[in-house]
C-alpha cells in the first residue's frame, strides 16, 4: 500500500518478481527449492533465492536479504521458522512488496498461545506496511497466465477455472490430476490459516473475475458466515461454483483444527447454504475433478437424466446400469424405431440389445458413430456414454484402443456424433492394472480430451458428476447471459 | 458318463486335453484364436484346434473334426453358430468327452423360441451321452493348477480363491485386476445361461473343495432358490464367501434378461439371504477385489473398527477421515502416552499431530516403523493405514517412492510393524495421472503385495472393505477351525 492505495487481489495474482526466503542448496528436495527450480523452468521473469550462506543457487544469483535484491520484489515466499518471521517482514516493508506468502506452519493451528499471538503481530505489521499476507501454513499461488507455476507437472497453459483452497496439498493435487483431463486454471491460491486474505474476499473477487468462468473451492471452515453466504450466492448466481468441504466427520473435524485451525460449522447448515446458493457440493477432490470435466465438456448440458450406455461386455453392462442408477441417472428402454434402425448395422446375436447396449462390433468407429447418432435421436435420451476397459476381457485384446488406426477415427466418430446430436457424449475409461494398459489408457484419454469430449474414470463417477451438473443447470439462471446457449 | 458313472465337477475342473471348434487362422483376434494361443503359451498339455479348412494353426496341428483328433479329448470349447451345435455334440458323444463349453450366444437369452428349444435338445443329448455342459453364452474355465489358462495376462500361478461367475467378462476381469494385488485362484468358471452346470452345484462343490479357501460369486439370477440358500449357508459357514449380484436396478434387471436370461429376485430378499448366511455382499467387481485383498492379507483380522491413518498432507488427511468415517470406520484420538512417545521422534511443527497423523518425516522408513509400532500399541486402534500419493503435492517429489533406497526398507519397516503389533497394516496408494506415476505406483504396489501387505486404490475403498470384513469376521464361527487363529 504505497501512498495509502490498498493492494488489490488483482495485484496479488499478478506477481512479476518473487523472492524465496529459507531455501538451501543443500536441501534440493525441500518445498522452497522445488519452487525456485519450477519457477525458473516455467520462465517466470524474476526469481530471487535468498540465503546469506550462498551467492548462487540452482543457476540463479542468491541474495543475503530481501533488501539486497537489486530490482523490485512483488511477492515473497517465506519458509523459515515462525519465530524468525518478524524481522523478515520489516525487510519486506522496506522493500515495498505487494504480498508475502507464509508457507511456514507453527502458528495458530499449533494450538499454542505463542503461535496465535504471533499471527496477530504479523497481521498488524502487514497492514501498517500495506502488503498482503497469504497463509500462514499453505502453498500459496499458482497463476499460469503470469508464468507463476511453482511446481512441475501441473498445466503450463491457463484456463477458465479458479480454485481457492484452504489446503496446500489440494491446491497442487487438483491441477495435477485435472490437467490430463482437460481442466486448466486461471488462478489458484491456497490460503491456509487465512490470517489476512480469506475465503470471503477470494470468492468475492472470483465472482467478478472475467478470467475465471468456473470457481472451485476447497474449504475446511468459514469465519464470517454471513459474508461467505453472500459471496457464495453472488458467485454461484454468475457462474458455476463447485465446492468441497473438508471436516464433515468427527475425525475430519479434529483434523481440520490441527490442519488450518478452522471452526467448521455444522454439515447440515453448510449443505443448506450450498443448496440455496445453487453451488455444486462434492464430497472429495476426485469428485470435484469429475464435476469440472462435466461442466467444461458435457455441453450442451443435458435437459434431463436419461442416459444411453454403449460398450462391450455383458457383465460390465449390467454393472453399469446398477451403478449409474444408484447415482441418479436412468436408462430409458430403446424405442421400437431406434431398435429397428440399430438392427440394420448391429448383429443381434451375442449382444445385449437394449439400454445399456452391448454389441461386439461396437468397437468399429463407423458403427460407434451410427449407434450414437441413432440413439441420440431419441427425445428421452439426454446423454450418451461409451465405456471401454483396458484389460483382456475383450478378445479384441490389448493394444486395440491405443492403435492410431482405431483411435483417430474413433475420436472423430464420437466428436461427429456429439456435434450432430447436440447431446453430451461421455467416455468412461476403465482403470488398467498394468503398465501397458496404463499407457494405452493415457493415449486414449488424451485423444478424447483434446477433442473436447469429457472423460471419466468409471461409469459410476460419470453418472454422479452428470447428475450433479444436471441439477445445477436446471436451477441456474444467470442474470445477463446463458452460458449454455 | 462312461458306464453310467456320472461326470464330477472335479473332472470338469481338471481337463488334460482340449479341442477348440470354430477357430480360424484368418481371425487371429477372435475369442477362439486367443484361447488357442494362450493355452499353448501356458503349457497346457494337449490343445487341438478344429477346422476342416486348415491342417495347421498357430503352430499346432489342426483337425477336421473332434473324431479326427488322435488322442482322447476331455474338454471341448465351441464357438460356432447355435444352430450348428447339434451335429457337433454327436461327434463329442462318440469321442467320449467330459465337458463341452458353449461360448456361443444366441440361445435362451435371445428371447427367441428357437434358442430356448435348442437349449433343451442340447441338454438332453448331453445327458444321454454323459457329458457336462458349461454355458451357453460364457467364457468357461480358468484353472491355473491344470495350466488351463485361456487368456494372457491373468495370474499363471494357482491360489486360494474360487470364482463362479455368471458373466464371462467378469470371469476374466477379476483375475486380471486382482492378480497384481496378490489375489490368485484355485478354479474360475463362468457359467452363463446355466443350462446344465449352475450356481447351486458349483457352490456346493466349492464349499467342500480343499483347494478353495475363499469363494467369490458374481450372480445375476438364481433358479433354485431353496437349494441356493442351503448351498450359500453351507459354504459361508465353512469359509469366507464374497458375493456380487448384478441386476439390482431396473435397467440392470432388463440387462440381465438379455445377458444371461436370469430371473433376478428382489434385491431385498437377496440382501436378507446374504446377511443370514454371513456372506459378504459387495456392490461391484472392484469392491470384490478390495474385499478379497482384505480377507487374504489384513490378518489377523481386526477386533474392532478403530483405524489410525498415517501419511503426508493436511488436506488429504482431513479427506481421509471424512471418507473413512462415511464407510464405517472410526478414528480414536491418540492417547496421551502415544502422543508423548511420538513426540520423541516426530517434529510437531507443520504436522497434524492427531489421528489421522500427518508429519513431514513420516516418509523415512525407520520413522514409519516407529510410528506404526507406537500407534499399534493402543488397544483402541485395531488397524493402521499408511497412505501415499503419486503426484507432486509432496515436495519429496516424484521418484521418491519407487527408489530402491526407499522402497526396500519401507516395505520391511511396515512388514516388521505388522509382525510386531499383530494388527493389519494397510496401504492406500493414490491413483496417478501420468505414466511416470503409474510406473512408480506399480513398483510400490508390487513390493508391498509381495511382502503380504494389503494394498488398496484409495482410503475410501480400504475403509469399505475393512468394515465389511470386520462385520463378517465378528459373525464367522466355523465349525471345526479358526482361520484367524
Amino acid at each position: 500500500m504505497l501512498n495509502n492505495i490498498p493492494v488489490t487481489l488483482d495485484q496479488v495474482f499478478n506477481p512479476r518478481s518473487v523472492a524465496i526466503v529459507g531455501v538451501s542448496a543443500n536441501k534440493p528436495r525441500s518445498f522452497a527449492a522445488s519452487v525456485v527450480k519450477a519457477l525458473k523452468a516455467a520462465g517466470f521473469p524474476a526469481v530471487y533465492p535468498v540465503n546469506p550462506n550462498h551467492t548462487e543457487m540452482f543457476g540463479l544469483p542468491c541474495y543475503s536479504s530481501i533488501s539486497a535484491i537489486p530490482g523490485s520484489v512483488n511477492h515473497v515466499i517465506v519458509n523459515i521458522p515462525a519465530e524468525k518471521t518478524l524481522d523478515l517482514l520489516d525487510d519486506c516493508a522496506r522493500k515495498g512488496v505487494t504480498s508475502v506468502h507464509l508457507f511456514t506452519a507453527g502458528f495458530r493451528e499449533s494450538g499454542e498461545r505463542e503461535g496465535i499471538e504471533l499471527e496477530q503481530v504479523i497481521l498488524q505489521r502487514a497492514q501498517a506496511a500495506g502488503f498482503r499476507i497469504i497463509g500462514p501454513n499453505c502453498t500459496g499461488l499458482y497463476v499460469p497466465r503470469a508464468r507463476f507455476i511453482p511446481i512441475s507437472r501441473i498445466p503450463g497453459s491457463p484456463g477458465p477455472v479458479a480454485f481457492l483452497s484452504q489446503s496446500g496439498g489440494h491446491a497442487y493435487d487438483l491441477p495435477f490430476h485435472a490437467g490430463p483431463r482437460g481442466i486448466t486454471f486461471s488462478k489458484v491460491i491456497s490460503y491456509g490459516n487465512a490470517l489476512d486474505i480469506n475465503e470471503c474476499e477470494l470468492l468475492e473477487y472470483f465472482a467478478d473475475d472475467d478470467e475465471s468462468e468456473i470457481v472451485a473451492i476447497y474449504i475446511e471452515g468459514v469465519r464470517e458466515g454471513l459474508r461467505f453466504r453472500r459471496a457464495l450466492e453472488k458467485a454461484a448466481g454468475e457462474k458455476p461454483v463447485v465446492i468441497c468441504k473438508g471436516g464433515t466427520s468427527d475425525a475430519g473435524l479434529r483434523a481440520t483444527l490441527s490442519h488450518t485451525a478452522s471452526l467448521t460449522s455444522s454439515v447440515k447448515v453448510f449443505d443448506a447454504l450450498c443448496r440455496q446458493a445453487n453451488a455444486i457440493r462434492v464430497d472429495d477432490i476426485q469428485e470435484m475433478i469429475d464435476v469440472l470435466v462435466a461442466i467444461r465438456f458435457a455441453v450442451p448440458y443435458p435437459k434431463g437424466r436419461g442416459v444411453a450406455v454403449v460398450g462391450q461386455g455383458g457383465g460390465p453392462s449390467v454393472q453399469a446400469s446398477d451403478q449409474m442408477e444408484r447415482m441418479g441417472l436412468y436408462f430409458p428402454p430403446l424405442a421400437p424405431d431406434v431398435h429397428r434402425k440399430l438392427e440394420e448395422f448391429l448383429p443381434t446375436a451375442g449382444a445385449i440389445f437394449s439400454n445399456p447396449l452391448d454389441a461386439t462390433n461396437i468397437l468399429l468407429p463407423d458403427i460407434m458413430y451410427q449407434t450414437m447418432k441413432v440413439i441420440g435421436g431419441s427425445p428421452d435420451i439426454h446423454m450418451m456414454l461409451y465405456h471401454m476397459g483396458f484389460h483382456p476381457a475383450t478378445h479384441w485384446g490389448r493394444g486395440w484402443y491405443g492403435n492410431d488406426a482405431f483411435l483417430k477415427p474413433a475420436t472423430e466418430a464420437l466428436q461427429k456424433a456429439h456435434r450432430e446430436t447436440r447431446k453430451p457424449v461421455l467416455l468412461a475409461l476403465g482403470l488398467p492394472s498394468d503398465l501397458a494398459g496404463a499407457e494405452e489408457r493415457l493415449q486414449v484419454q488424451e485423444s478424447f480430451m483434446k477433442a473436447g469430449l469429457p472423460v471419466f474414470h468409471s461409469l459410476e463417477k460419470a453418472a454422479l458428476a452428470m447428475a450433479r451438473v444436471e441439477t445445477w443447470h436446471r436451477r441456474f439462471k444467470p442474470q445477463d447471459q446463458d452460458i449454455n446457449s
